[in-house]
């Protein structure tokens, strides 16, 4: 029997592609606030189709702070009686550069060999439009959803989701639930069916190491006074030590080593370091003593993300800077508290320092706990049951390396737990050049979101009651 | 009995200050290729300054390559039978960052308590001022010169005088002469007279790192590949041992201890470190069981000028970046050779580096060896007399810890010497935001300029003839 809403829903998939150019085009960098414009443009395309669709309540939330970005909101209750899932996604994309990286302009989306190239759109324009276009054509063909749908749209994920948890507690009647189904958190690999149960969580800070009031000149002063960049390489050389623990004294505090059960877990899922790495031109590296997934998805880390200093234009100049700078964000695993993990970071470099050198802490990121789904919640046996139904395959529970705030977040305020159901693959170049999205998960994407939305609508609120927690 | 010619230099003062802002409202940078306007007006003014004095001949020696900065020379043979002197300066400047961090901007020169501010008027604009108007001031008094003099004013000291050797190879015979006065050079302290006898050399070259293919997500990949700032990281943090030594096997073949005679020289140099250091707001630091004045003039030094990778704009982004860059230089000693010294520091990289990563060279900056002036030349004995003339006092001979590519450059290719007698002050911020030079300079450049003219033309072409080399 042919699923009238999902047949609806394939037939318009080109509508798709053009509405995700059309959303990529805006160049929604939510860090960069010259890019202000590219965020509310973002912003009215999404309102706009949401109207087209029949949403109601449609308002923006707004952070308490002047300076950050409103999620978006809207609701049906079309199903009395049944369960109401908030779904999640995100509109603001993460930076562009290095800009002369790209094949085709970051901000000018283009389709190439089954591909639609541009910032954003794996993470997370595609996937949401793959989730509103799965209800869209509910409400086209049944006139109504399943279930009660509410949508929260944030637009701040690329930056840490600083304003959701403050945006959560001030409209908790608004956005009252029983589960969460984010479109963003990518699938992990074109050819593995998985479903992820976890995440890890994050935290970030800039450091400046200063050494001097004003720059000095190499020659004048060279050799008789300290210079930053070297200090700060010195610091940045010890974060880790040689077989790549990190180094920091009481960063590993509340992490567990894996059990034989979760290793045995792991090594039935088929990878294979060179099928992995050798597309990247990378070999393996990290922690001595565990696999790649183990480092991937049990295992915390700690990497600087930017560093600069001294003269970094075109040709040459002598010169010995003042001040040298850094960005580090850290990985974290279940067990361990962000803020502690990141005072044992910042208190290993205070204690590196040496003493002709300053050294100040700025540009907190936030910090992120990492999050384990439930095994047996209803919403992530619906998950299965939809994968299940549209593939005829049984998908793996695998983990996330990277962080989805989200789940945190709705964890602590809420109360709630989040199942990540998007259908971004984890190759696709986001927080990079050449960012794409494949035409292909378009396909798998709907039929997913379809079914996934009747599984929930066989369940009854009751269901979730053991599982929220506020 | 006042020196008429003097009083005609001092009365004109303001006009060179007029003149030097001037020239130094062009942004004369030549490593910049957006700059070649700056470069080419500052050679016009210039010029036009020429022309006006009475200089014939005048003309550009342009490099063999296109994209390299052509050298003004002038001449006027005024003195049959006296010394030729070849005057050095040179128009070019350094790069102006970081910009925010000047009081006025760098190309609109603004007077403030006595010192002019703007990039390149101590470097080497205001100095090469004093001398042409010293110059300009016999031709306007006298009618002539006291001695023959040829100038030879650069456009690439500040990249490292690619093109300098070249041009003086191909202009042998333009450019003869019995030895090089310089207006480029500075005077080591403001409270200190002396002459400089000797420079450091220096040699240079930017790395590049790379880890993989595409910059990654710090939380998908996080933890399984190698980071290339980290790698960078332990690269520069061992170029030196912790007692402040450069690491690099061999890079100190050739170097002397300093001699107990050599000692005592320094000792006798009134110097203290907080007296120094402290108006920086920096600690003195350097390689271990030598002075101050050790490290800076006998002591050959390794520092990295700029490094950078990743994200480095406003924000965070979690990426791990897949290359990252650092430009480095070094100042050599007597002793040591150039070649052999970078290679050293090429070798000790590539021994240091993981074997998950790669290294690429490039951007060679040159190598130019260190210099020292014959202790009893006739141009070092005009110089001296020059300035107790003026001062009433004898100055010390001091070294200086910057490199001069010129005098190594004149002695290899002309086998000439160079006297390094510019009134620019060290402590001027060149290579640095908010550059200046003290209007005091110029009556005392002028002075000492009008006399080591008159000096020089006390002696003969027979007194430079043991010294000449070509």
């Amino acid at each position: 029997m042919t699923d009238q809403v999902l047949a609806h829903a394939l037939d318009r998939q080109r509508h798709l592609v053009d509405a995700l150019k059309a959303l990529a085009a805006c160049p929604s960098v939510g860090a960069d606030p010259a890019m202000a414009q590219g965020m509310e443009d973002a912003r009215r395309i999404i309102e706009a189709r949401l109207d087209a669709m029949g949403f109601k309540d449609r308002q923006r939330l707004t952070p308490a702070t002047r300076t950050g970005q409103p999620a978006i909101f809207a609701q049906r209750q079309d199903a009395p009686g049944k369960p109401t899932i908030l779904v999640y996604a995100h509109y603001d994309v993460q930076p562009p550069d290095p800009m002369d990286e790209w094949q085709s302009p970051a901000f000018e989306p283009e389709e190439r060999d089954g591909r639609i190239y541009g910032r954003g759109v794996s993470d997370d324009k595609g996937p949401m439009l793959i989730a509103l276009e799965a209800l869209a054509a509910f409400v086209a063909v049944e006139g109504k959803l399943p279930v009660n749908v509410k949508l929260l749209i944030e637009g701040e994920e690329e930056t840490g989701s600083p304003s959701l948890p403050g945006i959560l507690d001030r409209h908790r009647a608004l956005l009252a639930a029983d589960a969460v189904l984010s479109a963003d958190g990518a699938r992990w690999r074109p050819d593995l069916l998985a479903v992820n149960v976890g995440s890890r969580g994050n935290a970030g800070f800039e450091i400046r190491v200063r050494t001097a009031g004003p720059d000095l000149h190499s020659g004048r002063y060279g050799g008789i006074v300290a210079n930053p960049l070297h200090v700060l390489s010195t610091l940045v050389a010890g974060l880790h030590h040689p077989d790549g623990r990190i180094a920091a004294a009481g960063f590993y505090d509340g992490v567990a080593e894996p059990t034989a059960a979760e290793r045995d877990g792991l090594d039935a899922i088929p990878f294979s370091d060179p099928g992995f790495f050798t597309p990247l031109s990378a070999q393996p590296h990290g922690e001595a003593g565990y696999s790649t997934l183990e480092r991937l998805w049990m295992r915390p880390t700690l990497d600087v993300n930017g560093m600069w200093g001294g003269y970094t234009g075109a040709g040459s100049k002598t010169v010995i800077p003042h001040e040298a700078f850094a960005k580090l964000t850290m990985r974290l695993v279940p067990g361990q508290d962000p803020e502690a993990a990141k005072q044992a970071v910042i208190a290993h470099l205070e204690a590196l320092l040496p003493a002709h050198a300053t050294l100040e802490v700025s540009g907190d990121t936030g910090a992120t706990g990492a999050y384990t789904l439930p095994p047996d919640h209803p919403l992530l046996a619906a998950a299965i049951a939809a994968l299940r139904h549209t593939t005829g395959q049984t998908p793996l529970r695998v983990r996330i390396g990277a962080s989805l705030p989200l789940t945190e977040i709705v964890d602590r305020v809420l109360g709630l737990d989040t199942v990540m159901f998007s259908f971004a693959l984890s190759d696709e170049n986001f927080h990079a050049p050449n960012e794409f999205f494949r035409v292909s998960s378009i396909a798998e994407g709907l039929a997913a979101w379809v079914q996934i939305l009747r599984q929930i609508a066989l369940s009854q609120v009751a269901d979730f009651a053991p599982y929220r927690r506020a």
